[in-house]
């Protein structure tokens, strides 16, 4: 992972050195268990191959939207009607529920539950879809996973609360037991969301304009990326997920809050008239999502939503220097929306009559492809995130 | 698991005790890590939730097609559109393939792919469904299960092929990294196929009635269900996976047959002008699953399709009775299509064009829900199939 280079590097490579010195060492996610440069090179290996599969839609009169590759859910045009889908994963965020069940006496996994469906359908709802349907998919080490009847019961109860807060309908799914692939007391979560587009609101990059305005929806806590860290931090933290964080919460229920779910934000949004010229969901690799887009933009941030505690509390104790926590974690923003500089007041009105904190942080600019941070001197560069092939 | 009761339960009872005082004792799918009543308990807690779901589309102009719900795919009517999805996963069947590269030199990954893709597809089109994209999800153990590059080689060039057998586009795909969910240098593999529906070719059990021709598409092997039986097998033989089975070839080699992917025959048989009134995919209820249809209709199999070797190698070294045999794996038959009489040898025909071996084995009558094998003298009741709230 290559982040905060350009004129920040001699700082950051100073401010690294001075890290590695110290005897506990810094916590990396490499040594997390997650090695995003490795699984970047297999996205762009698979993304080809996909790619040449395209030519079977010609012959039923479908088309694939060519530029819904590489965004964050694919589109095709079934005869008129646009149908977006996407697949994701929780991550590991249950392996901090199973944890922090013996000390809250809760299992979580109502939490986890929203967590795995805000994966998916924050992701769908970015290129203007409208989620329609969700498929579930619980992969157990065992069957007797299913059998711990209160963590069913909350896993289900979590699950379809989440889909009322999105208005989805939970089409179904896949409950497999996998011994041998799954951890012994373990579960894999992972959701589809389908969605359709109205044409008029797909949002796949094409009206991205310089003089855009960046409006940042506040996110609750770390979400489920940026979990392996904060696993590797308990692990070695006196007091483990009972520590209190700076606001005085244990340390493990505040990794618990659920993500957002941008859906009802997006809805008040389109519902006020407004149609994003582009949405970046800010998940594995922070804010250089910000660039998500492919164009050369760059995109100035001038001021930075308020941190919330548990993240504050991550970038302190592992500790990161905020490139880093910027670069991978959401810190404080879950979701991008670029819209027309006239927009953004609408915008931010619409987001948090929707519940949710929002802010104008920033605006694109031409020129080259980059994230600028400046309250915090930190540029992100157009090689510290390739998604595509 | 009950099976084989009625009139053949007390043989059964019999030669199971029988089976029970051998030495080396019988395996059955709970000693193999996979309990169905219990899964298919959590599959019924979990359906009357997503049940309660469905108000959020009528606000849309959108409904869901009933019925579809307990169908192998469930179908939603986005303003006259019919979109069909499922999600499913590969069970365990990458376990085998990562033991047999040892001794084959080989990966496998290839026909593991093919596996993944038919467990989504072979759903997908029971319901009438054209296929029209798929989302892989591939979810490893930690990031150095994608640096095996002729591992993932195999497994990106296998699922490009599969799509290309099926006609459909490569979506996307989810290729996380979760150590301390997944195994150590296992995957989790999983794919979401979603596809639209003609509706005259809308398959959710209206049509079925009694007079209808069952015909069977051969299977290629174990496919993908009763894996866990097979690996519990591998570990008490001698030789293992080495182990030849009656025609001679390796068994780990044999249980690596890819699953046959119907999407093609389906074609045939809707370009042949024929709409099977139902369609069953034979997955993990074996031939119990031949009365996947909620309705009172008794199915009387007259014949019975050859049984490839590594099934006949199973069943005599497991051993299984026949009635445990063809009630948990496919036995030959991979696929069920439900036809009107006189439409049942074009039917067979088309299968056939399309490179698959078929045949009419049975018909559908009038009477209690049940299945009976005639030949083999098994009957299972409707309550040894309960697959919906």
């Amino acid at each position: 992972m290559r982040i905060g280079r350009s004129c920040y590097d001699g700082k950051a490579a100073r401010l690294r050195q001075e890290v590695m010195r110290l005897s506990r060492g810094p916590i990396d996610y490499s040594s997390a268990g997650v090695d995003y440069q490795r699984i970047d090179a297999v996205k762009v290996r698979a993304q080809q191959a996909a790619r040449s599969t395209v030519r079977h839609l010609a012959g039923r009169g479908m088309r694939e939207l060519e530029r819904s590759r590489g965004e964050s859910a694919y589109v095709v045009d079934v005869g008129g009607t646009l149908v977006a889908s996407v697949t994701e994963c929780l991550g590991t965020k249950a392996l901090v529920a199973d944890a922090v069940r013996a000390i809250s006496g809760r299992t979580h996994y109502d939490t986890i539950a929203q967590d795995t469906i805000a994966m998916a359908v924050n992701d769908l709802i970015t290129v203007g879809a409208t989620p329609v349907c969700v498929q579930a998919y619980w992969a157990a080490g065992s069957s007797d996973w299913f059998a711990d009847a209160q963590r069913m019961e909350d896993l289900v109860r979590g699950w379809q609360a989440a889909c009322d807060r999105c208005q989805v309908a939970w089409g179904g799914g896949e409950t497999p037991a996998l011994s041998g692939v799954v951890e012994p007391g373990r579960v894999d979560l992972a959701a589809t969301c389908i969605g359709t587009v109205p044409s008029g609101r797909l949002a796949l990059g094409e009206r991205l304009a310089a003089g855009d305005a960046i409006v940042l929806l506040a996110a609750s806590g770390i979400h489920a990326n940026g979990v392996s860290l904060a696993r590797k931090l308990a692990e070695r933290l006196p007091g483990g997920y009972a520590a209190r964080i700076g606001d005085g919460r244990p340390f493990g229920e505040a990794l618990l809050d659920p993500t957002v779910l941008y859906a009802p934000v997006m809805q008040a949004v389109w519902a006020a008239g407004i149609t994003p010229h582009y949405c970046v969901n800010i998940t594995g690799h922070g804010w250089r999502k910000l660039m998500r887009h492919p164009g050369s933009f760059t995109y100035r941030v001038d001021s930075v939503p308020p941190r919330p505690p548990v993240l504050e509390f991550l970038e302190r104790e592992l500790p990161l220097e905020a490139s880093e926590a910027y670069g991978s974690l959401n810190m404080g923003a879950g979701f991008a929306l670029y819209v027309s500089r006239a927009e953004a007041e609408a915008t931010v009105r619409a987001a948090r009559d929707a519940g949710i904190a929002a802010w104008v942080c920033g605006a694109v600019e031409p020129g080259p492809r980059r994230v600028v941070i400046e309250p915090l001197s930190i540029a992100y560069e157009s090689d510290d995130l390739k998604l595509r092939a």
